[in-house]
């Protein structure tokens, strides 16, 4: 992507989350955002294809760190842990965000429709992990369950995260995976069927 | 809800999925499906907000259906059994659907907007059946990792008993239960932390 098209993508993306944060995500058009921005509704839709993807736009980019991480993870780990490794890795690239994590955490939670995009990023996401752990030859029933787990995990983990996002991000997600066995019945240091 | 208009959902029901299978999702418009079922866009919408929903139609009760069996099931079992057992008791009554569940769950992949229709859905489900853990004293973060899992198995479940519904839909989930435990390490049998 060129120069001016990354700075173009940055500026709408900054200038609509300033506006979703003074006046709540419903009430923001499209035509605000882009003037806010300096630029055209064109711009805009030459970089997301609705007003809820510039909340998004970091998420094809995570799911392929994610999926090149799972793919180069220790052939040892059995796939829940292989998945949540990648998840971990990725996810250390978040911290760039710092403080507009809590935002964009909390502006998801205020819209129906925003929770509705993230639902299918995650789904997305969780398909992709199932894939690559199918071709370290992982049978797809164990593959669904151990990558949709681990997606909801992140979810979980993530959202803890933004309230303190100077805590490294790889405790958060061992805590979060602690919690899920327990919950789940698996308490974390026996063996693994895998 | 009065006799006819019970009838009225049911046969735009019938026609949309007549319909839908015949032509696929995308082509069939509201109007066509009203026109078949001899009534009017205007009642097809009394019924159903969009075009998505009428193949969501028993979702709220379904959804009403599992919060009652959870709320009135044994308090000794752990969180997750508890949530499975209300799921597995609510979906017996989807045997009615007989073959049509395969026809709706292959629909369902066959459209985007079907499937994020779904996620939203299931999400939804989740939710409810971590509020009802919580009022049993369950804590907030291992309510909504059992909720969660408990509705993966659940749509694992569903989609394979899809392809034989005459099979009894307990024994189905039980089965997808065993497989998530032996993906996410936790063998059947041993005991459960709660």
């Amino acid at each position: 992507m060129a120069r001016w098209e990354s700075d173009a993508a940055q500026r709408l993306q900054y200038a609509a989350m300033t506006l979703f944060m003074t006046r709540g995500y419903d009430d923001v058009t499209v035509a605000e955002i882009t003037e806010r921005a300096g630029l055209t509704k064109r711009s805009f839709f030459n970089h997301f294809t609705d007003k809820r993807e510039v909340l998004f736009a970091g998420a094809q980019q995570f799911q392929a760190a994610v999926v090149d991480h799972l793919a180069a993870t220790d052939e040892a780990l059995v796939p829940l842990e292989a998945a949540v490794a990648a998840l971990t890795r990725a996810g250390q690239g978040l911290a760039s965000y710092g403080d507009s994590a809590k935002a964009r955490r909390d502006l998801i939670a205020s819209s129906i429709e925003l929770q509705e995009r993230n639902l299918v990023k995650m789904a997305s996401l969780a398909t992709a992990l199932a894939e690559v752990l199918q071709t370290r030859g992982t049978p797809i029933r164990t593959a669904t369950f151990a990558a949709r787990t681990a997606v909801t995990v992140f979810t979980v983990a993530y959202d803890d995260w933004a309230d303190n996002t100077t805590e490294d991000f790889s405790a958060v997600m061992q805590r979060t995976l602690t919690d899920f066995r327990l919950a789940v019945g698996s308490p974390e240091g026996q063996p693994h069927a895998g």
